[in-house]
């Protein structure tokens, strides 16, 4: 409740500051007898590594990901997990430019005014490498989902104005270019633009889109905890995101009734959908159809130019932020999206089994 | 947990189907001592009652508020405040029309799919009809922050591609307008919008955004409980919700980091922002100045023309659906889009107290 | 968080003061399809209903249950359950005796302490009646227990020094007896020492003891969630409990291990135990033998014997109460005990069908 | 809600299994601006570390905790706090031994039930060792509690039926003797007894009582989270206890209300209790007077003694447990007692800050 604790049963806790000795995250609630080791997680922190293209930071981050815990001969126990993930590179350094003043954008102002002071070394526990606990421990997340048949498909759909074509979308593209989107052509104009972007010492905003398959129907409760409203507060809870949609999103404002809805029809004995403007959430609960969503980040507020902000002793200045910076923060926030997104969702796979007296008796079999 | 029970210290639940006898909700964790009565609860009851305008049904429902416990001599006691509201209507209707089918971008077919069978009596939980518990549980939460200098200001602000013109902006003309547009010219030009598409037997989307100002700085908690997200989870919660934003949103996605961040200046040994784009939030904590949130409305999907869908025999259908339907779910929604960000920061409020020893010696004074 | 909701996904809140227009309980969280009505719920309430014996209060309490939201053609929905009783006999009486006095024993001082202020009239949310909102709530709980196989047998063991004795146990004599005593002649002398104990103006403690049998094995968790340590927090929240024992209880601090520890042994390919010293639980996980706890209650505290202490002047008085006092609590706590441990094991039942990937494939079926 | 997440705001998570890499404990919700360090975490670690008496185990765990994360410059940040302690001597052993049968007393069966298969080294997660991450947690909480003057005094009561006599208790005592009982004369015959039982291959129960001087009036909450609610869960998830009592404890079962009630009297402007019968609690509320606990704990499980038990083939076997095992387990618990007491009186502490509109009003200065 203090904010570093998510889900219900499924519950993820993360730890860490950006220059701490370490950071990560302990996975309470997972279902015993999931397959999982180190190697799979590693693919995911590694997707979310720095140093892996032009347009991220070059810090050399080994991001190794170490289980502690919660597993015996390669699968779950049904205890807690414990994931560490240890910072190597805690060269000190000073800090002195930012321990002093409040960075536009950032949190430094807002820590001070909650805490009263703040660990300003790399941002704390507010630098975007908090969320290496997250993709740890959302690996684990996408790999029960797995055994269910849901698949995840996320990317980067939009830079500055620069969006997807959908005509040429190519899923297999997404892993090939360094923006992670699934338009070779919009990748390409993309990554121009950031450059003359960052010759200009500025960063761009961007959008993420996760379209998750095979997601059974039912998941997800009415009322408060609607499939779409924990899936809006996981991705909001990511930095640097400023708006979340699902399914068309903030397009069904603008749409009548006869544009929005989406028509069933049966086909083979099944309910399916000819249209999936919802998003795959119906009254807030899985309807079987991709649940889509889409979440728009910020541009990094860390920019070489000069800016006038503040200090602690509230004066007004002048700041160059020093240091290395992404001129874009979706490319590598791709992952994080995916696996906060299959935290929410195999919460939901869990809580679900109880929403009937007759799944009650599958298991306990009277 | 399972969906019906929002907060963590200001906690509520919220109870009754559309049709059944009664709805409600509790609230546990209300401070003592705050003086609540039934007709301030009611002036937000009435501000989501239907039956108001030309474009909300013309149901006679009371919706009359009752306080069953939790107040004493006028003053909230510190114990669950238990809200009641009768349905007075509850005549005896047909419902085989929707008993059987599925209607489009409702939940009949995924609250069949999830708890085998459904109360269908006017859309039972699902209906919109269960935000009436939410808002008035959320007017305490209005009145608690009101002590501390809170208002909001809450509003439709755009119907289909008809948007308020903020030169335009009059606050008191939110209240005098039926689509509680607080730019009369928008509003008149949006009712004959929705006049020919009620003739067309078609609905609309919109967008509701709502402005709060005085929040103390330092609300919120870093990582999976930012305010943005606690907001976002409430927001997206409430029925026909489809994106959510905070700030300026989804347009960030597409600025530079030197438009997008806010400068922070001193003035009068005070720290102020130039802009806020941010929308009173940084690193998931408000920084003091107002927090501005926007969320989308998709069209009402109950329209009285005819719509393909199917039914529980899984048979193709063509369906029109009877009863009174507005054409039109955001400005009922107002009200209700207030009163859950209202939940969230009132708890925010209270869970703030603990997060510094200095806070804490404050009360225990030591 | 503030005290009126219990459980995790079985969620209960309940809400009331003794003399307020009503109390009652919503559950949350009640898999969809168990056939429930207020006839089966009354039943309990009545086993709590005072004015039954001699050593019960007289007041004319009709306790008549309404179920106002959650019920749907006979069987759950899914939804929250919404449980109202309502205060038929709310006469106004002159509380001057005890708004301005701390009765011994009672919760007025911590009250005012806490809160600043307090509804007094009979004891507002302290009241043993709150207990009433639990026992409708766990009616349910009990009913779906039964549905696999899940009995209680509950009982008073002790009256200050006369306990049962077990060669002469009865099960059917518990409702026989004004004080549940499965065994008559212990009842009788029970019933006789309180008799005098009355017409001295003082009450007496008691011990509740309950059973449970056809418990599956695997419920509850480890570590902080164990089906013991949530026991023990039901049952020590109800009002008056002073100690809670699972097993042999506090006798294990005396025994050796070889004494203590219970032998399993195979017959006819299941697992057994040749005692059950543990109570049914190991680990903090049911073992599949019976669930024995064990609740110590304090004497009535409200005697009218003349007793020492102080009003809210800090001033030193001898008070006498008023009104109806039972001279025992016990026997009208006997079905809140059970109905709270009920309220834990149905909660642990659901959440247990999470904690293995088998179980989650039985109801996803891949 | 899996089991290894504890408390409302000061929420303590704990990971770790007997003989994997690590075990430990994240603190989240604990305030800024609390002095702490590893010595003194390593303090109450100490007190449970095995190899320091004749009657703990010989193992050399060194124990030694690490601070990984929400400390800066000597002080919490109010961001998690992670705890890690190494296992330096993890061996390989051969645990076929209890691999594949069930230690009566134990938990392996259970688990096997509820999970399918189990972590058997050492008793994996289900160890006693297992504790070893709530003291590190628990000694925060102590550390945060004694900022407001609470201090407590734990100890052995009672070993088997050789109990201390208050008269010569002597609370320096407690850290001078093995058993960590205040009464140097018992201590020595319960060394003589437990010498015996070792000499025969047994073991033996006994009592722990906690006493809590300091604690403001006002803490805990009506209904379920009543503080003694909260206190019972805490000790009753320690594993091996087997009853729980507040104040005079199942002795109030034998008692008369004229005997059992703390008259409440006046002296120099405050409000005190004659006597303390209720263990400082009133209606769930701390009252301000010394709380007192007594957990009792049953006899080490493991015996070097010939068992009779079950494999996991179902088949009746003999079965000598080897290694080392402590003949008692209450003195090494009881710094858990008195550090789960404490992370639910730190909770407590916290929570209680938002009971009244005017602690807010001295946080928020309005």
């Amino acid at each position: 409740m203090a904010g570093s604790v998510f889900g219900n049963i499924f519950k993820v806790t993360t730890w860490g500051e950006s220059h701490g000795p370490a950071l990560g995250a302990v996975v309470d609630g997972c279902p015993a007898g999931l397959p999982i080791d180190e190697d799979y997680i590693q693919k995911f922190l590694d997707r979310r590594k720095p140093g892996q293209s032009e347009f991220s930071t070059k810090r050399n981050e080994a991001d190794k990901v170490n289980i502690l815990s919660g597993v015996f001969e390669g699968k779950t126990t049904g205890t807690p997990i414990s994931l560490v993930i240890y910072n190597n590179s805690q060269i000190s350094k000073d800090y002195s430019n930012i321990a002093e003043c409040y960075r536009p954008g950032h949190a430094d102002y807002t820590f001070d005014q909650k805490y009263g002071f703040r660990d300003y070394r790399g941002g704390g526990r507010s630098s975007g490498r908090e969320t290496a606990g997250r993709v740890a421990a959302g690996a684990i997340a996408v790999k029960l989902l797995g055994e269910f048949g849901v698949e995840f498909t996320t990317y980067v759909e939009s830079v500055a104005d620069i969006s997807i074509d959908y005509s040429r979308f190519d899923k297999s593209e997404i892993s090939k270019n360094m923006l992670y989107m699934p338009d070779k052509t919009a990748a390409e104009e993309a990554a121009e633009y950031l450059k003359n972007l960052s010759a200009d010492k500025d960063s761009s905003g961007a959008t993420v889109k996760c379209v998750i398959s095979g997601v059974p129907s039912g998941l997800g409760d009415p009322v408060f905890d609607k499939l779409d409203a924990r899936l809006a507060s996981a991705i909001m809870s990511i930095g640097a995101v400023k708006s979340f949609e699902v399914g068309n999103g903030k397009l069904a404002s603008k749409l009548k009734g006869s544009e929005n809805n989406d028509e069933f029809y049966s086909e083979n004995g099944e309910v399916r959908k000819r249209t999936n403007n919802s998003g795959g959430i119906l009254g807030g609960i899985s309807d079987g159809s991709d649940i889509i969503l889409t979440a728009a980040f910020k541009p990094t507020p860390s920019i070489y130019k000069a800016q006038n902000t503040v200090n602690s002793k509230n004066e007004n200045i002048s700041l160059e932020i020093k240091g290395r910076h992404d001129p874009i923060i979706a490319p590598r926030a791709v992952v994080v999206v995916e696996t906060m997104a299959a935290i929410v969702l195999a919460d939901a796979l869990i809580m679900n089994c109880g929403s009937r007296v007759d799944n009650l008796k599958k298991i306990y079999d009277r």
